[in-house]
């Protein structure tokens, strides 16, 4: 039995501290509950917090990196995934991610959801991205749940995985 | 010099009659600016609709598809590129295009419209989904522009395309 | 600190009783000496019985597949990276290993050993294909190491490792 | 219909003269079969020399480039192709062709042929390498076919494709 992966998606810039903050309380949630964190595994934003969050919980944390090398690789990666294919590598996030949780909003978060939608995963919301929630849940009513804090996520995806496991 | 290349993204499936016409008509408009024609390739809708307006038009067409054979490329793709990728193409359509046409609305054609973005591409929505315009529109006011139609969309195209020569 | 990961590479067809034993006791030595294996993760071949040694003994197992499910998995597989990207998924493979071990040969570990050499890896090729093995020593004679059989193999590895670190 | 297009792979460094005027040559007569060639598309070595010599005889040149940008795209090119994936691309490259010609040898064009003949591609081997070559037509006896100079590569080449076609 292979282990049940979630993908933290969220912006490596322009975030907040309360994104931050979130994405670190994510990644400790998800090690608590056992799972794999996986994310784009970059130092920086919300996949360096949530790396750190599910490292110092005792968790096992996954990055699939747009690089070649680990130059840019958050200290808290156990297993990095080299691709060398910049944003190319977002469908390997989504898809190897037996749900996506998308912690905030920006360019590269976006094409990860909508690429998570195309792939028709399940995906939680935790952004105040009011017109990204919109949209979004415009495309897939069903597909995308919005949650209001880091606790309430998890608590989406553990009904999720126990209902498609 | 290098052919000035116009990416047409739009969905496959689930497209209305009116994204149809307006696909082969910006696929025909392209071809008459002597601009290469790049699309995902595929027999339907907005793809192969755009690739047999510009074919028509005597244009030359471009199909970056997700498949690693022909068994679903579109009749009017000239080059085929075949990267057995699935939706891990959709990065490659939108950097190897000058600028990026989205023509309707689905989660394959957001997600293109984020790579977009990420890449620094500058984008021409040409959708009634009023949702998404609101959120791309958001995310990069000024990479996102906004069509009411083919001819509009190509207009803007021009103009572009000469600022940023 | 991220984890020691180790790229088994080999055929999922056409291999040879020898190779499947070879491939199970690296898996398993890799395993003992707590290094993660990273193979391409499908249910055959090489790539299963490296998995299954290594999962037999304890360790850790990466497997970076082809598809975008999980219908060809090896049951051994513990971490899933589904690419859907078919063979172009080699190259990751590849760079997310810190040494390569090549097992058998065929066309798809021979592309494997080329991207590894161009990516400047060092690889140990453990295999009865005297004209594989003179090709890529002629290629790259610093790169390429020959081990006679599976524990010789470890000990190259473990001296590999040693110098890089 | 789309177009015919033969790819021609070869190393971008450490390149001999043979191999470059070899490479002008192939290009030449490809774009007199009036076949589009494909190559890697970097500025240098044999993609430059191969896109030169076909555009120089006024043919269709498809560069499919490890960059997202132009920076090192050969100067010949029409259609860039721009995959930011370096080696990775190498896959879409043979998938893309018809059939593949390499001319000279090293690490990324040993990829190159091992990937066409993991995809059941037909190969000709144009190079000096004869460890390369008795490695790869042990390889694949049926697919891989020498040549000893560009002019029996395409006489080769058309026999080829009028079989499969």
């Amino acid at each position: 039995m292979s282990r049940i992966i979630v993908g933290v998606m969220g912006p490596g810039e322009g975030v907040t501290v309360k994104e931050i903050e979130a994405a670190a309380e994510l990644g400790r949630l998800i090690a608590l509950q056992g799972w794999v964190l996986l994310s784009g595994g970059c130092n920086r934003g919300v996949m360096d917090a949530a790396s750190k969050g599910a490292k110092n919980a005792g968790g096992l944390v996954v990055g699939v990196l747009p690089t070649g090398d680990r130059d840019i690789m958050s200290s808290a990666v156990d297993i990095p995934i080299l691709t060398d294919m910049g944003s190319g590598r977002n469908n390997i996030n989504v898809l190897s991610s037996d749900l996506v949780i998308a912690c905030g909003m920006g360019a590269g978060t976006a094409s990860e959801i909508a690429l998570a939608l195309k792939a028709k995963k399940e995906v939680i919301l935790l952004t105040d991205h009011e017109k990204g929630k919109d949209f979004f849940k415009s495309l897939a009513p069903e597909k995308v749940h919005l949650a209001g804090d880091p606790s309430e996520a998890i608590g989406l995806a553990k009904m999720i995985l126990e209902t498609s496991a």
